[in-house]
């Protein structure tokens, strides 16, 4: 029998309290799910009130007596392993947030953020920035006290970027994308002089219905997934993905019923995530490091999916059979078409519908607006003329309109902000995974036309990642497979290389 | 401007403190909605972790020492209206609930029965009563012990009986079957006896397209309701109505592709659930006595829309050409014959699709065995058994399985016991409101057919029961109407009447 991955006892104790926490977490994970997918329009007000309520009940747990003792009682134990050590260090670090942050702070900011999920809605649908201008405001204004509040070394957005990924600075993204903007602008140039480049594809264009693609949908699931008793997937008008509790992972996707590479992406990317979640060792069940915390590991494993598995050409092959019975148009395209559709590189306007190439300049753009926001070097009022003026400079385009423009992201509406650097710079980490695996098991494109190769990866990623949890930080998971530091060197070689094939560089 | 209905300053601020437990209640509704509906199967045990946990601190914040001195500070004010009254009532209701039962009971009490739900299921599925066993031995062994930690004065079902309908004891309920039981019989046996009585229907057996039918229960609620942004319909094996937050209530129905009466039934009976919470007096919004707390009063709504209206011909004219558009078929049927299809009384095995004659007959052989169960007069293990004797004994079949038996209700896996009795005593007053209606309104059957008809009960549900939530009890609340004492007499001479016409008595 193997050994129990948390021996220590005062570990045990302190775990055995978080439970109150772990169950707030799951009620919470759960009343956000449903305020995205089922809750009926007129229940927005009191779903904030409650789950301003529950947040603060969240920050009396941690703030309780009795739990803090268990918690310095644990800090004094002597050998740990590394689980157990994770386990003090995250439950260390929710406390300072709790305690940095005043209870009437935190219902508020729970509150305002639930309300201005549905003005940022009704804004989007009429395409009206107005709408949803007082509650972003208020949100950058509490945020900005946020940011005090956290504290911070250099930046008040350090404060910002350190909730969603421990440790981030603000000039380490900086550094980043000052490596990988000119290299990609330069490949997008390239791309976009070669002789295969095209403005327009038909597939683009087709209708498809909604009921064949969500059973596509499912038949894309089954295909991916071993179990669909854990699983499940609803439709959002933002996909995301939740772990609610053990046992219980739920994605979202969307069907607009035309373009459905859009629908299909979001699908796989969304899986992605939850793979991470429910490939963790059962053991952590119920503690602080079940699951991902690390957002740019999370975005590593979303991204993996997505990009270098859903969108092979070996996948599509594996899938042309079902892709042809969803919408029959599809047998007037060969795989290599159907191919070319999905990895089609081009400026657009919206992020999440964006290519592989173009995808980072869209963050670094709202990595720029957020960094002025927090600095109070712009204001909320001229959000929309900065975002239109960042797009024509960095992608020569310019949003007709607030909802595919400033409006197209539900983040801010949410209050995350310091939240979007984590999409690029997880991008970039899938790729130096995708590099480790390929070493190890040969290229992933053989891999992805059987459920066994499809096993063989997911149980790589599982042994790699996905058990850890939360365990280590994202630098110190990765220094467990190599010395080298994190860049944008893999991801700029993947692209380069992939897209000198598919356009013929 | 109409005066708020609560304005003493010592219980507004309980009504502010009460907010914890309000979003305690609701999330821990939303979970059991959820658990219902969405649930991926393997999520059953975290949610019963949650849900354990939920249920404890809402004890603790009952038992917190300021919560209590706020409610003793409001008990000492002077001159209180009635709803300020009746804020102060159902809190020292649920208080004493939550001091007479210590938290490990609590807890462990909700975990069970999170648990024992998914076990009931598989066990129903499977028509194996062993699998359940167990579960509905420990919920019995903890019922016991919670009417001994609750008290009571003559029986310990009668502590049982209070958790659902303030103040109800088991004598009550034995008089009240006593009078009911005999007339039941005999009426059903004129009935059998009756040339009209068929003992099967050509529409019992027509299979229909369960997505023409989900349209059907849209259809049918567009019809019957006013607003469906505060309203919305899923699917659950066992339907049922739930109030989660302000504007968010929701009814779940089934479709099992036969016998569309059942589903029908099941929607409209529901949404009289959900109507009843939706009317309340907007003040009183976030308060203890929002919607409705006994269940007597509640399933008089309920039943009133599904018998009154969803069963009355005139309604089925009204509906009949969408009833067509579901099902093809019924345009060879009259809706006469559809409404008769709807009003077959017989003898049949559950009580969910009993007939308006037989149903109080299920209802009794449940109190029956709820007492014995109580009692100690009966085990687990001779349910099916002892089912099966009563069965035979009051309506003359016995169930060919347990699924079909004893394992037909989800009540007893959720420990819900005690609750029953609600079902038939809640159908008496359902009586006793349609005969003061129509004494003030005229005929029901003269109203459903049009929308301002509709509206026209709505309304007087609305002003004679609704706007007050929980403020009163249920015979409080018939008090306002009458001085005639609560019985049965008022639901046998309705059924009397009702099936003396339709089967030519």
């Amino acid at each position: 029998m193997q050994q129990a991955l948390i021996q220590n006892a005062a570990i045990k104790k302190l775990i055995e309290s978080y439970k109150t926490i772990w169950s707030l977490n799951h009620v919470s994970a759960l009343a956000f799910w449903d305020m995205n997918t089922y809750m009926p329009l007129e229940g927005a007000k009191g779903r904030g009130e409650a789950l301003g309520k529950i947040a603060l009940l969240t920050q009396q747990a941690f703030l309780d007596k009795s739990f803090i003792d268990l918690l310095s009682a644990a800090k004094s134990q002597h050998s740990l392993n590394e689980y157990e050590q994770a386990v003090i260090r995250l439950l260390q670090r929710s406390l300072k947030f709790y305690q940095a942050l005043p209870p009437d702070f935190i219902e508020e900011f729970v509150r305002v953020t639930s309300e201005a999920h549905f003005s940022w809605k009704a804004a989007k649908e009429q395409s009206n920035f107005s709408l949803f201008e007082p509650h972003l405001q208020k949100i950058v204004e509490l945020t900005r006290k946020k940011a005090s509040y956290l504290g911070y070394k250099e930046h008040p957005y350090d404060a910002l970027l350190d909730e969603y990924e421990e440790e981030l600075t603000t000039k380490e993204v900086e550094q980043y994308f000052s490596e990988l903007k000119e290299p990609l602008i330069a490949l997008l140039k390239k791309i976009r002089s070669s002789r295969n480049y095209k403005e327009e594809h038909a597939l683009e264009n087709l209708d498809y219905n909604v009921e064949n693609m969500k059973r596509l949908t499912n038949q894309l699931l089954a295909t991916l997934h071993y179990n669909m008793d854990h699983l499940r997937v609803d439709v959002a008008p933002h996909p995301f993905s939740t772990t609610i509790g053990v046992g219980d992972t739920r994605i979202t996707t969307r069907y607009e019923g035309k373009d459905f590479a859009r629908s299909y992406s979001s699908t796989i990317h969304e899986y992605g995530h939850a793979l991470y979640d429910l490939q963790t060792h059962e053991d952590l069940y119920y503690t602080p490091i079940s699951g991902g915390s690390s957002l740019i590991i999370h975005e590593s494993q979303s991204r993996f999916w997505e990009n270098f598995i859903g969108k092979s050409l070996e996948f599509i092959h594996a899938l042309y059979p079902e892709l042809v019975q969803m919408q029959p148009e599809l047998k007037n395209y060969t795989p290599e078409q159907i191919h070319h559709y999905f990895n089609i590189v081009k400026p657009s306007l919206i992020r999440t519908e964006a290519d592989e190439v173009t995808y980072h300049l869209h963050v670094l753009i709202r990595f720029e607006i957020e960094k002025a926001l927090i600095d109070n070097k712009v204001e909320v009022k001229d959000l929309p003329a900065l975002w239109n003026k960042k797009y024509k400079e960095y992608l020569g385009i310019t949003p007709p309109n607030d909802s595919e423009g400033i409006l197209q992201d539900v983040h801010w509406s949410q209050g995350s902000i310091g939240y979007f650097p984590t999409y690029s710079l997880g991008t970039a980490l899938s790729a130096i995974w995708k590099s480790h695996l390929e070493k190890e098991l040969g290229p992933i494109s053989a891999l992805v036309s059987s459920k066994a190769g499809l096993k063989q990866i997911q149980d790589w990623l599982k042994e790699h990642i996905h058990q850890y949890g939360s365990t280590h930080t994202f630098g110190d998971l990765l220094r467990k497979k190599s010395s080298e530091p994190f860049s944008s060197k893999y991801l700029l070689d993947y692209l380069t290389d992939k897209y000198t094939t598919i356009y013929s560089l």
